[in-house]
């Protein structure tokens, strides 16, 4: 399953809205003899793929993926036959398919005989490569992880609106990593106007790297002439968090990054709309600044937005701390 | 050695402005047969608690102390003499002292036919418990900890002022154990007026822990009539950390925690009189509210203070950050 796991990661980002599956085919013997993931929309599924390269050696053996095979027609044929003509005999999957269209899949692999095994490795995959896809498949919306560089006094900014390198270049190099995994990055008209950003996913030489996020601007502004986004963003002309997810989400977009700044970052906030946070904390102090947030809807301590802190690890420097909202 | 920190830590607190040293004595064949820590000023210092307990086991044996045993008459005689008389054969010691008037010690020892080894677990105790007293001795200034709790986005009070339990209950005793083992806590008159803390040191039933520090209020204006710290605290009337910092020296103050709140925080920040910075960080979000620090002396982003993670740690569900300010 770790191996089915680094396949699903390998094709984050390519899939949306199918989830970035991994799978991995073991022959009779227990040798792993094809590796797949799914592929673009309307492509290949995972299981597909790592039957065509297992070919005859899949004969009689086991199937070890991510997700619970699909049963449906959808753009594809449905994943279950393509195991019962290859003469797979066993499917372990990490998480069941939540999605009703889908799901069936473990009953017509063991009507044909096949035997099934379900939640190796669930909480591994359920947080990890099919986060976002899970959340979309239950709420209809897209999985917004909102991030943020701030200093350990919570700042943004200096009070000059300087913020470029907060956060060191390591923290930088994992955001511009992580970019490319995501299927669209959204700012608010604010940002665009202060930092002109391009939201591009860029390698260490600041060259784009082979996969790149919708950039998405909030706001009922016109962003300026010449700004690197005028031409290349969604313009969401809307204050409203739930009208911008529901147009991501008719796009087929699964995976946000909510890269501010701090006023659509409340306004997501008080909507209840931030899935995950990520805050990469620079050890230094600004004072006074530009916050985080501003109205996150808090007025008295009691309202404070608790979160549960997922991870804490060392991005160089900084602390990069992963927590999620508690409902 | 690490019997003899334990030894040190135990003392921590009750030595100032004294150093809180531990030393255990080992008898000849290596068996540690006394333990000894620094008592109040003018008692006792830890080679001769830890001299007294071994008795004639001390014969021929070895003295591990934190700290190389000081040559010089002050309240008390020197220990390199007790050492001597007792028949130690060899001191091994963890950290030089740093002061000329005790200096000496190991010269003292060597003339006299001990075997001196030093630097043993160096590290371990110039940043644990002598860490206050070799600043102290090194600058002629207390050991200044700003601690404060705040949220993820770097609040210490919600709009309205609120900002009781901001940090867990396992933060918060964490702090009163702290509070027990440090000579001096100082606060702004503008937390006074606002929470009326009283500074004490308390176990988990809200009673009070044996050793109480000095409570300190900094700033112009009166207490408030009926403030808990109207009678208790030294209130010193000046907004000039250095002038706080030289009366508090002079009353043999080694080891200060800093509690705020931001206006006082900021004027130490800028006179560079921080000497460690302590955050207890609860996973919340506030939003707009009160910033852990205002006016930090910082206009651009360049200038921000940077700091270096010396720790990071769990506190129940809030992170707990040591860092220190880059010189
Ligand atoms: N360090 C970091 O992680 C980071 C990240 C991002 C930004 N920043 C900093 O943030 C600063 C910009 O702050 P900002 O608050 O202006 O940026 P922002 O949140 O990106 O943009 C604010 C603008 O978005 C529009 N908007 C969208 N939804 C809204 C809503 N629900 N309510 C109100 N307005 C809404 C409004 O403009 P319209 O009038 O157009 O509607 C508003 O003025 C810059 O200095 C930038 O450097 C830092
Ligand atoms: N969560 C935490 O860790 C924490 C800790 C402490 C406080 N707090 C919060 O902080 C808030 C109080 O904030 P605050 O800023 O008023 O508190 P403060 O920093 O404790 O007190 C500010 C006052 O101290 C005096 N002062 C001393 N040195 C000064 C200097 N160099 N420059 C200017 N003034 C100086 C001034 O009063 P004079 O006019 O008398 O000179 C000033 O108004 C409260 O809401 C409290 O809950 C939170």
């Amino acid at each position: 399953m770790v191996l089915a796991i680094a396949e699903s990661e390998r094709v984050r980002g390519i899939t949306s809205p199918n989830p970035p599956v991994g799978c991995v085919i073991l022959d009779e013997s227990g040798k792993a003899v094809g590796f797949g993931g799914t592929q673009q929309a309307g492509g290949p599924h995972a299981e597909v793929m790592a039957l065509k390269e297992a070919g005859v050696k899949a004969q009689g053996g086991t199937a070890v993926v991510t997700l619970e095979p699909c049963s449906h027609y959808g753009r594809t044929p449905p994943c279950t036959e393509a195991l019962v003509e290859a003469g797979i005999k066993h499917v372990i999957h990490a998480v069941t398919d939540p999605n009703p269209r889908a799901a069936g899949g473990a009953k017509r692999l063991e009507d044909a005989g096949i035997s099934v095994e379900s939640g190796l490795l669930e909480h591994e995959v359920s947080n990890g490569p099919l986060r976002a896809w899970l959340h979309f498949a239950k709420t209809g919306r897209p999985h917004v992880t909102w991030k943020y560089a701030a200093s350990l006094d919570g700042r943004i900014a200096a009070q000059d609106g300087t913020s470029q390198w907060i956060s060191s270049e390591t923290s930088r190099k994992e955001v511009h990593d992580m970019r490319a995994k995501l299927d669209a990055i959204i700012v608010g008209t604010g940002t665009v106007k202060k930092d002109d950003p391009a939201l591009t996913a860029r390698d260490a030489d600041g060259m784009p790297l082979p996969r790149q996020p919708l950039p998405v601007v909030v706001g009922m502004s016109d962003l300026p002439d010449g700004a690197k986004l005028q031409h290349t963003a969604l313009h969401l002309r809307t204050h409203d968090p739930d009208v911008v997810l529901a147009e991501l989400a008719s796009r087929g977009v699964v995976d946000v990054l909510l890269e501010g700044g701090p006023t659509v970052a409340g306004a997501f906030l008080r909507a209840g709309r931030i899935d995950r946070v990520l805050a990469y904390i620079a050890p230094a102090l600004i004072g006074n600044g530009l916050a985080a947030v501003l109205d996150a809807g808090v007025s008295t301590i009691t309202d404070a937005v608790r979160l549960t802190v997922e991870d804490v690890t060392m991005s160089g420097p900084d602390l990069r701390i992963s927590a999620v909202p508690q409902i």
